[in-house]
């Protein structure tokens, strides 16, 4: 019963198989081979757009090169106070810009506060020298609490964005998620609405080690393709992503692993509300549940063998826990089954 | 005929099957999983000496992290003219150091010449904050021009960074070739020579993707992994690395790949030696062969299907070349076979 | 009437004399002159306490290398949500220490509340690479509002530094102001309250150009000397600092016109206090008034000359502020008169 | 006899007493005083151009800001391989541009040798990720061994520049005595000869602490205002440097400064040539004499009270030293006198 996080699993065997069959024979290195431009054609396929596209080893990399990317002196890029970029990547955001600021805003259960956003950027003035100047506007898609930014909800933070002259960057380290969760299309949650550089993440629902900078802006392909090599970033034989983005890709298979797991996550919701011992935080709306436990019987579970973390409450949540009790986090994947579900949930039942 | 670069082959079949071996069941993620922690202790066995292992995406990134490492305010690193940390990664060493600078030091084929090192280093005064601080020495093994350090070669030079106090980097992207080149073992090679942190290179040699900064010195252990990080190298799913080491050491495949590589560059050679337009630039002394040919010739070789690239004249070549001749580098790898060898012979000849 | 800020005025003629007394003549250069050395005896005398000193060209540079002597990979440095470091030096803190974050935390009128303080260093957890870790605790004194932290206050938060193994930062670009308004010795207010290493600012008292980093950890120097260097702050003819400093703390001049400074904002808040548009809007323990004023009034007293800006409502700060009026700031110095503050009074009055 | 650096000079008695006379009153700060602006337009009349100008603490600023404005991700600078920036600086350079590399070209006596730049550069592949790119070339007038390009020479390495399509920067830490060496006006100096950013010192000739970026190509200077800012390089009492280049340029003073330096240089030669235990090096063309003297009469002249450094030998200096000999350093200014140069004369002729 393994809940930890998705990248716990390793890889699909569709993926995996067609990793493999793509070992044999020469092909031109550094992301210049035939299957690598197969790929990034894909791409511009599924986003029904012309784009640039750039593997990378995590996504990490890829938030941290998408922020470099529009980056500038002194910038500024505002992002959620509990997202990814600021909580859990060591400063490499900040390394990777040469020390631009990461300024946090506040909003409900990950998601940014539209309002909060206006604020904050209204306080700084892009010509000041003192402050230094916003420079990009990130969101995760789907965010750290398991929700999803509605389609209209992107518009009004890109209307923002587009109003103060940023670029809007989508950290989509679990972008088929919350796409599946929304039954809408790439193009619809990412350009269409303003979107103008995703980190498009494939590891987590299912591939090795499959992460890509998804460039909407073309003017900038240039420049990422050297801030890329500068990071230690580029692949030699970059096929070994192209091959799992291309298995990924193939007959849909990345929207099936994430309804699968979509749909396990809401089957333990399910569980949750009907465990005595326990209740759900907040409805979760892609992989990931959070519930309240008395710490005794997460312990007892943790135990007999299920892999769970406990988690800090974030901005929003404002339900009680009591002093027995504490806030965990479930994550399940494109290997999670119905019966690891149900046996974590007799597990809290008792 | 693919000769352009040893890493425009795919991975291993007994690789190749080892990952996909991997594939199912779960594991915890960011190398602490079973699989990293057995293919650690396998370092540390092959390597007769207790050893931390840090898996990163690419070779420039095991050279950068591990100059990083040993980094100093105003650190200076001596490295060969020539070598891949200075001409060709992109700044990446100066990078993750924060804007410390290489200082290039002649020697004849990619070998740093001692002599020419300690006059360097004399000039440096380590206590003067106006010049910057020595910080690092870096070699490669097997150089950039196919040449070799022989295990004195490697004392010596180590013995000048300790008598000033350097730690000594080895940049092993090519370490196998060079390993069974010297018939020595890895300890030989490495600390027992007075090597303090190496770049270990699997991926020219047979893997996907499987590079690793192996630190003899446990003391910058912490550092490396805070490092690792914040550039954005820390594997999630860290296992398919570890599957692919795992793969490349069982039964000294590693080993018999190098051996294959180094052979074909020996036929290879003796090929170059026969043709009579062609005559080789020197002795090879693992997988690189270089050789001058008629520029008319190379040509019809290359539209023939062969792929290689013109080189630049390195120092300590003082050969002639004529205005109708060019310098091009052949590199072989595990998947180079006879027939690509005596094909290519072929076209060269005729 | 110049209000806008401390760093209006020129240099107090003692400073002004001071410096052009010591122009003839050679010395050695780059802070070994004996004018140097004299100063940084002066220095420990008056800290009671051997310091290192180091010369710097302005406050944010010895704000960014105090914070860069101490810097982690992936450090964080926790700072009051409106000091100085975070709200006015373009990202330079974040750019001489590589990248690392700056966490902002809350606290009325300029000050760390140290439960605050508790709470943010309990999220980070210094051993896990994926937070990034605590490296350093900065706090502003006088702040930016005008508030002074009190002895107690400065030892509650450098027991917690302790407790958690971080070093104290003092940002004293107006020091001289907090001294006299606590009436405590420069050993008192520092590092028997444990501090660490202090931003000694004599520009904004009197001086044209004179800051200076003040380490009790002398163990930092030799970086500290690295990192100055590194950074394009060290002076060749260093003794135009020193002359300053000289002229500074002769027969305590630095504390005369920290008083002086100081008795004309508390007669200007009686001014505010007194006048009928406009109203303190808290105590100012400093050289700098805050209060509201209806905009009109402002703006009219502006037009008549005066010179000083409106300002950002400061956490803590709940004093309701019409849709008419605004918060403004002003700033006294040295050269600030009795008469300009009367003027200013009458001009606000009427 | 002090001849160690024109910086163990003080001010001149013209730049203190202006310095002295700006001392009261209040001014914008941040460089947006009337005086600060009323030097800007001094400058674009000297240099018979719009400039944008950008005072900063030390040469070392001056240079690496110069090269940062010019960056890119990537980016090589190339320089001479005795230069200022590559050898004096700590790696200020490398750091103010988050990395990039400074090339060290050969040259013989100080100035790059055109020939050997063009190789540099054709080495150099703009378009391709791994080597990094060209961002600039730099010179420095007069050069550390205290020759000057001619005109033409740098015609024809700004004409490289151009064809490569880089900037040319000139590290001017001692324009003035370039300058009147070769009797022309600063325009045809820079500009018209095309340089596109300037570094201006006046510390070196008689200022504290004057130093200037000199922008010629406005569209960079916005980039610059947040670069200096970000690099703590931005003076709040910025009048205090107006004050120091508005008396340095009054009456052609700084001219005048600049030829009595260059004179007594001159006349230095002349007694090395006259000394019979000495020899000059080569021929001095500012304010720099490079002469080899017998170790012990070195020994004896500094024991007597005579400041002066030894030196390392430079590329292009060919001449033999012998055993008991060693290449000496010695730097006029506008404070050294006629007695001095004699009295240290007399030293040396025993």
């Amino acid at each position: 019963m393994f809940f930890a996080s998705d990248n716990w699993a390793g890889a699909h065997p569709e993926i995996a198989a067609g990793l493999a069959a793509s070992a044999a024979g020469f092909s031109t290195a550094y992301g210049d081979g035939d299957l690598d431009r197969a790929v990034y054609q894909r791409f511009s396929e599924i986003f029904e757009h012309e784009v640039a596209v750039f593997f990378v080893a995590t996504g990490t990399a890829a938030n941290s090169l998408s922020l470099a990317a529009y980056n500038k002196t002194g910038g500024i890029s505002l992002c959620h106070r509990e997202s990814h970029v600021v909580e859990d990547e060591c400063g490499a955001p900040e390394f990777f810009t040469g020390g631009s600021r990461l300024l946090p805003v506040d909003g409900a259960l990950g998601r940014i506060d539209a309002k909060k956003l206006e604020q904050a950027l209204q306080r700084l003035t892009p010509e000041f020298v003192h402050t230094g100047r916003p420079a990009a506007i990130t969101i995760t898609q789907s965010t750290e609490t398991g929700t999803v930014y509605g389609l209209d909800a992107i518009s009004e933070i890109s209307a923002l964005a587009k109003r103060h002259g940023l670029p809007l960057h989508m950290d989509g380290a679990r972008f088929a998620n919350a796409l599946v969760s929304l039954d809408t299309t790439p193009a619809e949650m990412t350009w269409k609405r303003g979107v103008d550089i995703l980190s498009f993440g494939g590891t987590k629902n299912g591939c090795w080690c499959a992460e890509a900078v998804v460039l909407f802006d073309l003017d900038k392909a240039r420049e990422l393709a050297f801030l890329r090599k500068r990071s230690a970033q580029l692949f030699s034989k970059s096929r070994f992503i192209a091959a799992q983005f291309d298995a990924y890709f193939k007959d849909g298979l990345w929207l099936e692993t994430a309804r699968h797991s979509n749909a396990m996550a809401a089957r333990l919701a399910a569980v949750m509300e009907r465990a005595p011992s326990a209740r759900l935080a907040w409805q979760p709306q892609a992989n990931e549940v959070f519930a309240i436990l008395k710490k005794t019987n997460a312990e007892k579970a943790q135990m007999a063998g299920a892999a769970f973390y406990d988690w800090h409450k974030p901005a929003g949540f404002t339900g009680p826990i009591a002093d027995d009790e504490a806030l965990y986090r479930f994550v399940t994947s494109f290997a999670t089954t119905e019966r690891d579900v149900d046996a974590l949930g007799k597990l809290l039942a008792g």
